[in-house]
C-alpha cells in the first residue's frame, strides 16, 4: 500500500524494479493533494472521523470506549524534491495499517486513537521544517507560516496553496482545539547506526538541536575581464569562503553545518555576482553548542567580509534566522512504551537501542504539548533525502508492529 | 539619441535623473528586436543599404565613389542582465552619428563606409561572448551557435530566437559574403586607467586572452541532519573550495578567475547538494599564461575532489570548454589611424595612451579577417557590467569624433 501511494509524486528512477524510484511530492502540490485525498478516503473507510485544521493538518480519529484526547500516530506525506519512498510516508502508512488492524479485529480502545498527517514537515518547498506541527504547538505564528513563499522565486504561499488544493480547514490549528493524549511516530532512521549494529528498532529519546538561516552577501557587480582582484567586491567568492569556513567551525564544535540552497544575481558568466543568498543549516547535540557555533560563524563571516572588502567597494553580510528547533528530550512514559513494545515484538533486547535523532520530526513540536516518543527502523546505507532511500518490507513491518503496540500500551496507561 | 534608444530594455534605476538607470537588453529578446528595428530605420534614413546575415548581424552600408569592401564601425546593442547604457551601445550610436555627419555634409568616401551591429556580443543570455562576429570570422561553427540554449534553464535557442524576432537573415554569416576593408570599434574602457590618468582616449593595441568553462561537480544527495561529515559527498562544499582555489591560483599567475553563474540541485535547505555547475572565466595577458593556469586549476580541482571524497561516496569533477578567445594584437595601420585621429581631436599626445583591453570585443574576431583597432573612452570609477556604468557626454563626443576620423583616415589609405 505504501508503494501504491507513491504513484502520486513519483520521482527519479534509480533501478529497474517498479518501486525503484524516488519521490518528489512537495508540500501542497497537486501530488500532495492526491496523497491527502487517499489518506482521507482510506481512514474514513476504517471508521474514522476526519478533521482538517487551518494549516491543512489532517486528523483521522477512531472513537474509543470513552471520550477524551486521542493517542496519535503521526508523520507526514510530503517529501523532498529528490526524496525517497519512506521518509514520513512510512509513518502515515503504518498509522493507517494500525487503524486497519484495530478495525478488522474489532479492538475497542479505552480512548480514541488517531492518525495525523502534518503539513510541510520537510521544509523543502516552504523553508520551515515541521511547520504545521509548530503552528499546532503554538510555537510558530500562523500568520508567519501562511506568508511563507516557495523557494526558487515562485509566488505561491502556504496560504494560497492550502486554498488552491482545498486543505485550508476550519478547525483552529492548535493543541487546544485538537488536544493529544500522546504522539508516537514511526520513522526511518535516516542514518547508518541500526544497520551497522544489526539492530531493528531505535527507541528515540530525543532530537538534536538545529537552526536554519538565510545568509545574504552583498558586493558589487563588475566586469570579470576588466576588474582587477583588488577592485572587486565579489559576493560569490566571499560566500564560498563562508561555506568552507562553516564546515571547519562546525567540525571544531562537534556539530554539523550544511548549505543546500544558493542563489546569485545577476547570473552572467562575465559579471561578478553582486548578490548571493545561501541557506545555512547547523545542528548539534545541545542548544549550548549551537549558540557557540552561531557566534563563531558570525564572527568568521564578518572577518571574511572585511578581508575580502576593498576600501572602495565594501562587502556586507546579513543573517536572517528562519527557524530554531531546540534540543528535545522525549517523555519517559512514551519511551518506556516503545521499549516494552520493541522487546515484545523482537523478543531480544539486543535487537533495539536507544538513540537521538539527527533529523527534526513533527514529534519535536508534538513533544512540547503532549507526551511523545519515536520509533526508528534501519535505513540502507544510512541514506535519506535521496531517491535511493530504502527500508526492507520486513523492517517496515516490525516498525509498524512496534508502533501499534506502543499506541495501545499508552492507551492502556 | 543614445538615451532615446535606452527606452528598449531599460534596467535597474540607481539615481533620480531620467537617464540614471541601467540596461537589461538580453540578446534576441523583444527589447533587442526593438533596438534593432530602430537601427535599421535610422541607417536606412541616412541612405544606407541594409543586409542581415544568418546570425542576425546587421550591416548598414553607405556607398562610396568606388565599389569594394567597406570600412566598418562596429559594436553591439545587446547588454548584460544588469548592464549599463554604454557598453556596446555607444559604439553603435557613434557609428550612426558618423553616418549622419557624412550624409549631412555630403561627404563622398573613396569606398563604402558601414556600421555593423553584431549579435550576442555579451554572451550573457547565450553563453558564448562575441558569438556572431565569431561565426562571421569562421571561428565558431554556425550550427554550434544556433544550438546554444539560454542560461537559467530556458528552452529558447539562438536559432529559435533569431526566427522569433525576425532577424534570421539570408546573407551567409561569413567574412567571404560580407568582406570588410577594416573594422573600428569605439567602446568604453570598462576599467579605471583613463580616468585615473586623466586621459581621454585609449588607443587599443590588443585584447587579453580568455577562456570560459562550465565545471560540473557530482556528489551525493543526503540528509543535512543525519549525515556525518565523514559520510558526505557535498558537491557545493567542493565547488566552494574550487572557487576559492581558482582565485588563489589566478593571483599567483598574474591572471584573473571569476565565477558568475552557479546552479545546484536539488536545492533544499536540508539536503546536501548532489550536483553543482558553475561557470569559470579565466583571463591573462598571454595564451601561455592561460594554458598554465588551466593546467594548474585542473590539478587543484582534482585534489579538492579527492580530498573531499570519502571512500564510500566519491565526488567527481568534469570540465567543459565553452569558449576560447586567444590574445589578440590589432593591425598597425588601424592603430596608427586611431593614434593620428586622437592627436588631431585632442591636440595633445599626453591626453591619449596605448592600452590592452581586459574585455573581449567583436573586434577580436574582426581582427582575424581584416585590419582592426579600437578606441576607448573613460569609464567612471572603472565600473562596467553594472547599471551605474557611466561616460560623460563630452567624453562620448570625443570618442565619436576619433571614430569618424579613424574610419575616414583608413578609407583614405
Ligand atoms: N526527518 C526529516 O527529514 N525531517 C526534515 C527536517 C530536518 O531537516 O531534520
Ligand atoms: N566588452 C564586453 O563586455 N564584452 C563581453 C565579453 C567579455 O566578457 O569580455
Amino acid at each position: 500500500e505504501l508503494h501504491h501511494t507513491c504513484q502520486w509524486g513519483t520521482g527519479e528512477r534509480w533501478g529497474e524494479q517498479g518501486t525503484e524510484t524516488g519521490m518528489r511530492r512537495l508540500s501542497l502540490s497537486d501530488a500532495d493533494k492526491q496523497a491527502r485525498d487517499w489518506f482521507v478516503d482510506a481512514t474514513k473507510a476504517l471508521g474514522c472521523n476526519i478533521s482538517v485544521d487551518a494549516m491543512g493538518n489532517t486528523f483521522a480519529v477512531r472513537p474509543g470506549r470513552a471520550q477524551g484526547a486521542p493517542t496519535f500516530a503521526g508523520s507526514h506525506l510530503d517529501t523532498q524534491p529528490s526524496g525517497g519512498r519512506y521518509d514520513g510516508i512510512l509513518g502515515i502508512l503504518a498509522g493507517v495499517e494500525m487503524l486497519r488492524v484495530l478495525q478488522e479485529n474489532r479492538v475497542e480502545t479505552a480512548f480514541p486513537i488517531g492518525v495525523v498527517n502534518w503539513t510541510n514537515e520537510e521544509g523543502a518547498r516552504f523553508p520551515i521544517s515541521m511547520m504545521s506541527s509548530g503552528v499546532w504547538a503554538g510555537d510558530i505564528p500562523i500568520g508567519h507560516a501562511y506568508a511563507l513563499q516557495e523557494v526558487g522565486g515562485g509566488t505561491a504561499t502556504v496560504k494560497s496553496e492550502l486554498e488552491r488544493i482545498g486543505y485550508l480547514g476550519i478547525l483552529p490549528a492548535s493543541y487546544e482545539a485538537m488536544p493529544m493524549a500522546a504522539h508516537f511516530e514511526l520513522h526511518i532512521e535516516q542514518g547508518p547506526i541500526l544497520e551497522k549494529e544489526e539492530q531493528k528498532i531505535g527507541i528515540v529519546k530525543g532530537v538534536q538541536a538545529y537552526r536554519w538561516y538565510t545568509v545574504e552577501v552583498i558586493g558589487q557587480e563588475a566586469h570579470t575581464g576588466t576588474t582587477p582582484f583588488g577592485s572587486r567586491a565579489d559576493a560569490l567568492l566571499a560566500a564560498s569562503r563562508m561555506i568552507c569556513a562553516s564546515h571547519t567551525a562546525a567540525a571544531d564544535h562537534g556539530a554539523l553545518a550544511s548549505t543546500g540552497i544558493l542563489t546569485l544575481s545577476p547570473g552572467s558568466v562575465n559579471t561578478i555576482p553582486g548578490k548571493v543568498k545561501f541557506s545555512l543549516d547547523i545542528r548539534a547535540p545541545s542548544d549550548n553548542i549551537i549558540d557557540k557555533l552561531e557566534k563563531h560563524l558570525k564572527s568568521d563571516f564578518d572577518s571574511i567580509v572585511s578581508t575580502e572588502s576593498t576600501k572602495a567597494l565594501p562587502l556586507s553580510v546579513t543573517w536572517q534566522t528562519d527557524s530554531i528547533s531546540p534540543a528535545i528530550h522525549f517523555h519517559k512514559d512514551c519511551i518506556a512504551a516503545v521499549r516494552a513494545s520493541a522487546n515484545s515484538v523482537l523478543g531480544d533486547e539486543a535487537l533495539s537501542r536507544e538513540m537521538v535523532s539527527g533529523a527534526g520530526h513533527d514529534s519535536v513540536y508534538a513533544s512540547r504539548r503532549c507526551p511523545t516518543s519515536m520509533i526508528f527502523v534501519p535505513s540502507r546505507d544510512g541514506i535519506s533525502h535521496n531517491p535511493k532511500e530504502y527500508t526492507s518490507p520486513g523492517d517496515c513491518a516490525i516498525g509498524a508492529e512496534v508502533l501499534l503496540q506502543s499506541v495501545l500500551r499508552y492507551d492502556g496507561l
